[in-house]
């Protein structure tokens, strides 16, 4: 196929940060000129798992991509997957995930697509729920599914193949978790999908399974990193709620936590959050201020954050108190643990205990030691960097 | 639970040739106690693959067992797998199964049931075909189904293991037909399911997915060895039909086939195909004959094995030529091969050759040896033993 100059250009900027299988750029590159030769759109899917619901940073790598289809006028279909929700995970995994009401699911999207507005364009997008395929496939319909792969294939999957290998039990009805998201893909008729590394072999499934319904040129699979939490240790995550830059966090929480990653994982950061490229050549300082500008830019606007950075300056670089601060009330001595974990400044009173044993805690510009300690006065409490309360002491 | 000893002796019978599991004969003799405590019948289930409807002896070793149940008074519930013959077998294997239309399955399942009745009473039997509740399962009832066992597991069945570890591939949807047999347990409620030794897997994992069902006193499985045919080399089958004792086979063929099995076979025999015991201390030619009388007695009745064991004295130990001998008509020279196969004698042309190599066809008592042989007159042709045509020369 020969591939316009145009086309291939565009190809080189969609990949920016992710791998493509198969053939790479040039794979890219012939989808886009396919759908030009046939004057038509491509359709680029992402599967959505609805059962958790909070979107944060690390999801907006994959929804930024689908942005920039968007932008060139291709079509996005979002795939909510109510069929595997409603029946659940009844695998052997230590975090099993709980079986969903159809209602449930619905709800979960609905938070979903609100959040995930704010990366994209989710009124143009076709959203489909796969419960209204997958649901009514009859036993001949699945075992025809079934028989389109082999258990060696899904078994070289990484984790089904460390868990055989370790003898950790797998349900067979977890071999059917790919193959459903890869019907998926022959429904909606998928030129590409997008998803995290940890779905290429998924995703190249979805591919093979489009092949065996008679769909000769079959998806190719874009998939793009997972992104550390502000550790830089761990993939962000839920789990990890102290590491995590959730996309319902406030400007100043966002900007704040974003200067509190470590400096290696700038470069990162700004390939796959932002359009802009990083510069080694700067202050690692006045770079990562850059990239939490722009990145609170993205889900705040301008204004909130030239705010948000304004008050880092002032509190964290000036040492400054905070313009706005919370007032709490206090009608009794509250122990400095239970203070902390209620102001919700850590999300434990383990992490506040980290917190007070690394001197993160001040009352009145005062490091606290003591975690036994009573607050029985009123004062300016501050724990970490950017956090800060004005108790006032009524007891 | 206490065990009568009427029930431990009953279990013992039963038991002859079989192997049983859990428990082995206690496991059975548990089982009639406790049909006999709750006052019902046990339920004795076989599945039947009506892909192939030709029954030969090596069918019987686990049909004369129902038998013995049946006489027993219990139920014996034969399951026509019409889900999976209409499904077909999609898996690597060369020899693979066409997928059959219901009729087909109905017309397999009259001819199979017409033979069985020469070994059981049919009419008594509760006939089932799986198709009627595994067509109708929904995506959950069969991702329940999937989810009621491990990838594991079922990896451990020999031929799925030495598959895997040859790297021959084995579809996902193989992986379904242990657990739709098993599945058939569930519905029919079977106390003991009979099986070919190669069928232990199948028959276990019926009580396991019993037992994620609820049942929680499963079904024991009583496994039969499978016979060799007349070679005493190969596992009886309609692949090898010179080897293969059919039940539609003539009375005559069926005496003079069983004598023609080798020695060692005879216990075996014995043991499987009939109530009697072998005896080692007799001539072994008089134990093969009254062996071969004995089976030829069960399926073709007393008068015609007394027919067929002195036509086999007659010919084969007295020389004489048969009483009846079909008479052909040629009506121009033939070659010996083509007239060999033509008239049944042996299977192929191959065979016909390697007959006549061992000195086994004989024209008016000659040996012959030139396999471009053409007869062109009258007399009597003998393949093997056992085989004679009186041929009517007119060209």
């Amino acid at each position: 196929m020969k591939i316009e100059e145009k086309f291939l250009k565009q190809a080189q900027e969609l990949a920016r940060g992710a791998e493509i299988v198969p053939n790479g750029v040039m794979g890219l590159a012939e989808k886009l000129q396919t759908a030009a030769n046939e004057n038509r759109p491509l359709r680029v899917k992402l599967g959505l798992d609805p059962t958790r619901p909070d979107l944060h940073l690390g999801h907006t790598v994959v929804m930024r991509k689908l942005k920039k289809f968007q932008e060139l006028g291709h079509t996005i279909v979002l795939i909510v997957g109510g069929a595997t929700a409603m029946v659940g995970d009844p695998s052997g995994k230590s975090e099993t995930r709980p079986a969903l009401s159809k209602e449930q699911v619905n709800e979960n999207a609905k938070t979903y697509f609100e959040q995930m507005a704010k990366a994209l364009d989710v009124s143009r997008a076709e959203v489909k729920n796969n419960a209204d395929w997958l649901h009514s496939m009859s036993f001949v319909d699945m075992l025809k599914l079934a028989s389109s792969t082999t258990v060696a294939k899904i078994l070289t999957r990484d984790d089904f193949n460390k868990r055989y290998k370790t003898a950790r039990p797998i349900s067979v009805v977890e071999f059917f978790y790919p193959l459903m998201q890869a019907y998926d893909s022959v429904i909606v008729k998928a030129d590409i999908e997008l998803g995290g590394t940890d779905q290429t072999f998924n995703l190249i499934m979805g591919r093979d399974v489009q092949n065996f319904y008679g769909i000769k040129e079959g998806q190719i699979a874009m998939t793009l990193p997972l992104i550390e939490g502000t550790d830089g240790a761990v993939k962000m995550s839920k789990t990890y709620p102290e590491h995590c830059i959730s996309l319902t966090d406030s400007s100043k929480d966002m900007y704040g936590k974003i200067m509190s990653i470590p400096d290696n994982l700038m470069p990162k950061y700004y390939l796959l959050l932002t359009d802009l490229n990083f510069n080694k050549e700067n202050n690692p300082r006045d770079e990562k201020m850059r990239l939490a500008f722009e990145i609170t830019k993205m889900y705040h606007g301008e204004n909130k954050a030239a705010e948000a950075q304004n008050e880092f300056i002032n509190i964290v670089q000036n040492k400054n108190l905070p313009d706005n601060m919370e007032e709490v009330e206090l009608k009794e001595p509250v122990n400095i643990l239970d203070l902390i974990t209620r102001l919700n400044f850590t999300p434990s009173k383990s992490e506040a205990k980290r917190l007070i044993a690394g001197g993160g805690v001040k009352f009145e510009g005062e490091k606290i030691s003591d975690i036994q300690l009573n607050i029985a006065k009123s004062g300016i409490l501050q724990a970490g960097k950017r956090k800060y309360a004005k108790l006032i002491f009524k007891g």
